[in-house]
């Protein structure tokens, strides 16, 4: 366990086809014609470690393929990219908790196409300490993501549901929140349904009901989201997936936004006005997610 | 001139900040935690040089500064980023024309944020030969946008209207145009107005009226589409930009989607259909595009 000021060095395996090989992530690692980088052209994942144990490795190479099938991207080789993430796990210094990031880029553009294979790396670090924002809770506002709630099935091209490398309009969204004095949003379709926040999915309880927004709205299939209900679910909570008006929000007994790395967080007041929430209830969802369960 | 088989060499020069310097395009130059690469985050331009003159450079630098803008990003060093396309026209082998684009990412991530300066560069190389295309049109298909004409004043991070790297919906939408056996596309909004094509702007024309989607519909304000305006105002065309319903496209006189690298390529097929043209004033606008004009 490192105690000094050094922080540990990241990992990186670089991934092509069915083989991957350490490289140095302080060194560029990209041509400026990859087409990930050049079009938002690839798609990601990340994966919280704790204690060398990934609870959803599986589901989230099931969503890395998903992703990638959405994108006309090759299949990515799940043994292969499960064999470099363990490698990559197993290089690092040993961390409380591990941020681990699986990219797959369409690769190096020639005369307007992708000239070879596609570029994929796994890249894992020191995670970011969340605990006090899992404990304090988050201010979040409402903002429209302009799609019909309907969009998804009708307009694949829209890639909704992908977790693809085109999120500008996440990292704008972000920025709103904070211009407005929060620190995160919640995304809404432009006919009124809660969606999903920008790096998260939404969980939200009315009494003893847990609902979360239905994939069928064009969000990401959250990994965490699952473990979340799972875990109210063993705790007597009725759980759904659902249509959840915007409307119905500022009325919820509690609002949490979840996601892999930073587990869940309260929010403490949406689009400027407090809203109730379970701190006990809290700390026992984190404790669950912080476990390094199977 | 050259004339063998060998292709001449891009050229690359790195921007930071107020001062640029040549490096190998051939080399990797980005870190794989570049926020341009791992979030689409960041801006780009694509410009046409014709025998070393650049038609649009000013409104070219002009959009580039206004999606930096529109990302939050540091305003772009006009002067040196025209300095630094200067040097890489002068540094590149004489061909008939050049493509060069710039891009600016928000740069390399330490927790969660940019660690310091955006990443940026100019990079020129031998533009692809699309004389064919020009001359023989293409068939375009409609697809679905999914925002609505009026999304972008009452929510701007959506940053429509910006030109961001989070480009995998255009790709995906070409490859939709592909699977549907056409060769590009034009974005409806999902209340049914003409917005441009996935890389770039839509010229319609009913009898001696040249029209153009307005920007105010949340799409990029074309360089070329400014300049093909002109020309058919030269040429005694009545000309505007305006709402076009799509379900009005069919109708047409001539189908025309602009760029500057491709220029002026008329549709001969819309959604399987066969459109009027004017081959011959498809030409001339080219030639006028082509030309090399201040």
């Amino acid at each position: 366990v490192h105690t000094g000021m050094t922080m540990p060095s990241p990992v990186l395996f670089l991934v092509e086809r069915d083989s991957f090989v350490r490289a140095d992530p302080a060194a560029a690692q990209v041509r400026v014609n990859d087409l990930g980088l050049s079009r938002g052209d690839g798609v990601f994942e990340s994966l919280s470690v704790v204690a060398g144990v990934m609870p959803t490795l599986s589901r989230h190479l099931e969503r890395f393929a998903s992703s990638a099938f959405a994108l006309g991207l090759p299949a990515p080789d799940a043994p292969c990219w499960a064999a470099a993430i363990r490698a990559a796990i197993e290089a690092h210094d040993p961390v409380p908790g591990l941020a681990v990031t699986l990219l797959l880029s369409r690769g190096v553009e020639r005369d307007g196409h992708a000239a070879g294979a596609p570029t994929g790396w796994v890249y894992a670090r020191a995670a970011r300490d969340f605990a006090a924002v899992r404990e304090s809770g988050i201010r979040a506002v409402t903002l429209d993501r302009g799609f019909r709630h309907d969009a998804s099935a009708a307009a694949p091209w829209l890639l909704l549901g992908a977790k693809h490398l085109s999120y500008a309009v996440n990292a704008a969204a972000l920025r709103e929140a904070v211009r407005r004095g929060a620190d995160d949003a919640i995304f809404v379709s432009s006919d009124g349904f809660a969606l999903e926040g920008p790096t998260s999915s939404l969980i939200v309880r009315f009494g003893d009901r847990i609902l979360t927004p239905s994939v069928e709205l064009g969000i990401l299939a959250g990994t965490t989201q699952e473990r979340v209900l799972r875990f109210f679910a063993e705790h007597r909570f009725e759980t759904g997936t659902a249509a959840i008006p915007a409307g119905e929000l500022p009325s919820a007994d509690a609002l949490w936004l979840v996601s892999s790395v930073r587990q869940a967080v309260a929010i403490t007041a949406l689009d400027g006005r407090p809203m109730p929430g379970d701190a006990e209830l809290t700390r026992e969802l984190n404790a669950h997610l912080g476990r390094p369960a199977p």
